[in-house]
């Protein structure tokens, strides 16, 4: 039997290279890897370690995105790219992100030990920062030339902690901004990826082929009173910021649910100014996003929010101001490439549907630069960005296979 | 005339001390100096350099508590202490606590000068972390005796922090406990401080004599729900603790405002937790104090707010855990101080009236041991803990001569 119609992983290398790989930053039942924290800088070199192991070619561009390349003997071919990431949130899962890469890394060995000579080169990418500790998406932005200066001037940390981390990677914005592989050719971009929410397990499917990804758009919203003695200042008098803050936070979450049922929203954060029992907030800073998978009801729901904001401020005596930070646009994957993912999960007796991704991923910055693929597989009561994450192994090893599958395809057909 | 009867401070001097004493931490209008930090060890230097100028003993006992001593022939005979603090909330104002150390200071530089020949000591004393970076009234509490061990396991900071902290400024935990001066004898402890009211420039009124102060309870408040992909979980199903949070901040208010108007509340600071764009809070905790003049009615307020959280918590879901941090029990002013407060303000022809203190201070500390007085003088504005704190000069003047005259009469009745 050829290899492309029998094609499995090797499921205990798999298992060994995923473990391997969730090692660093590792909590109970989670991993800690803000991106460029110490953590997500060892699991790069793990990674690094495990390429070279495999004899593959490690490469790092000016993004620091990590790749691991089984090179054709044809200098100019095109590349048939396979990634995703090993940064995750603050207290985030194992699965996110780091499933991806262990899964593309085992479909690069299986190819690398079948009876196949792919004319095509082989990559597996590590994007940088795609879950946004500084800027969403950053590593597959920049390789696809979709980042400005603007964006890394802007960073969610701090621009000098920015720096500093970046200085920690021996990485500098001057590089990121140059490290874009427009130029080059590539066959597709596929990507493997938990779920991260309860519709494949609802429904009893094993395959998420993923339609396209809904659009982001993030904001810091500040509320501005006066800061008073918490004693002396009468109740009446006060302009307390986080009255404010407060009633705000409440209207998003129920104009999104009376209003705007299609849509998500999510206050992450709120940072009060001075910040001390006894000081009435001056002032108190909001993290905001919402997601849509029609840009226009994204604006509608924002305009909406402004409102509520306003409302809020006027109702407290505070003023507001609304800083709109950066948009994720939506984006559709390749039909071909997901017709290649369905007939993949049909020989292997997997029950798969379409759905679109209600998460960002790097597979909607490819999606600008070539046919790109994202494929989910099941999470387990749909937690995720918490330790509580969790999918079945053995849905682990279907979505491995169904990407080997699919990279073999591809392979036939170039 | 002797001087008793035409005691009057040196209005240079005063204000050149008060500039010496404003200048490390100095920010556009206002101070920064939280407890420990390097502004504030900066002006406690500052105030030895003064006092070693001025030819008085310095002193730092094991809380830190910094003096400047003019000691009588009498080796046993008793203090005449003067004091407040140099420390300041966070971006705080230039008159809170320092306008005391200064007219206390100009007092003992015109008793000095005059032909007065105390048969008491008498000390200028800056008490430690007045503000409660780490522990409210810190040092007055420990120069009472009245901290305890559990006191400064429990800082507001955490604990390493707080050790990291007294490291630098040569203290320990052991030695602060250590620093009670509750076998020595005081004459009375006397304090000049501004109003961070608008109740004596309401009344047109130059100075207010203190007749007590509010009780304050502080408090932790952890709501906790779930951490869920802001963008794949859908609005039904999450455990937002930023939610719970923000309905029991409006709660707090209008309980307060509603049913405890003699009462004050203040949420001054929310903690969210992972607190990221992304991620739907696993938690959020609120610092909480109130005050009340009636320790009855502080426990009928702490119990409606208990009743507020649970039903926040309840509204979505969550868990919430209400951690008693400390208490600051209400104090009395001794009566026969505030009547030679009273003469002396009338020999100056300033207007006053007797008015309860809605901030706490290191006087009700010292009231625990000594006949205490504290005395106010008008803000403009009622502005505190805020830059835009200020206090005409001439009332600062009068403050100090209010405060010179009465230890003038506490001497001639020594």
């Amino acid at each position: 039997m050829p290899f492309d119609a029998a094609a499995r992983i090797n499921h205990d290398r798999f298992r060994a290279t995923f473990e391997a790989l969730t090692k660093s930053g590792a909590t109970p039942g989670g991993l800690n890897r803000p991106c460029l924290s110490k953590a997500h800088l060892e699991a790069r070199s793990d990674f690094c370690d495990l390429a070279r192991h495999g004899g593959f070619d490690v490469s790092v561009d000016g993004a620091g995105n990590h790749s691991a390349i089984l090179r054709c003997a044809r200098d100019n071919a095109p590349t048939l790219l396979l990634g995703s990431h090993l940064d995750s949130v603050p207290n985030g899962g194992r699965y996110d992100g780091t499933l991806g890469i262990a899964a593309a890394f085992e479909t690069l060995q299986s190819i690398t030990e079948s009876d196949l000579t792919p004319d095509v080169h082989l990559e597996v990418i590590d994007f940088t920062d795609e879950e946004g500790t500084w800027v969403s998406l950053m590593g597959s932005r920049a390789a696809t030339g979709q980042l400005t200066k603007r964006d890394l001037d802007n960073p969610r940390g701090h621009l000098a902690e920015f720096d500093e981390a970046l200085a920690t990677a021996n990485l500098t914005r001057e590089g990121i901004l140059g490290a874009a592989r427009t130029d080059e050719d590539f066959v597709a971009y596929l990507e493997v990826h938990i779920e991260q929410g309860t519709r494949l397990s609802d429904a009893g499917l094993d395959i998420g082929v993923v339609s396209g990804m809904v659009g982001i758009r993030m904001y810091l919203v500040t509320f501005r009173g006066r800061a008073d003695h918490a004693g002396t200042s009468s109740m009446d008098d006060r302009l307390d910021a986080a009255q404010g803050a407060a009633a705000f936070c409440l209207a998003v979450r129920r104009t999104v649910m009376e209003r705007f049922p299609d849509c998500r929203a999510n206050v992450g954060r709120m940072t009060v100014t001075p910040g001390a029992f006894n000081i009435v907030p001056e002032s108190v800073m909001l993290y905001l996003e919402h997601r849509s998978e029609n840009r226009t009801r994204a604006l509608k729901l924002e305009e909406a929010l402004r409102s509520e904001a306003l409302n809020a401020a006027d109702a407290f005596g505070l003023s507001v101001e609304i800083e709109f930070l950066e948009e994720v646009h939506p984006a559709q994957m390749d039909d071909s490439i997901c017709r290649a993912v369905e007939s993949s999960a049909d020989s292997l007796s997997l029950a798969h549907c379409r759905l679109p991704s209600l998460a960002g991923h790097d597979a909607q910055s490819m999606a600008q630069i070539c046919p790109a693929g994202l494929l989910f597989v099941p999470s387990v009561g749909g937690f995720s960005h918490s330790s509580r994450e969790f999918t079945e192994w053995s849905d682990c090893i279907n979505g491995a296979n169904t990407l080997l599958r699919t990279v073999v395809t591809l392979l036939s057909a170039t």
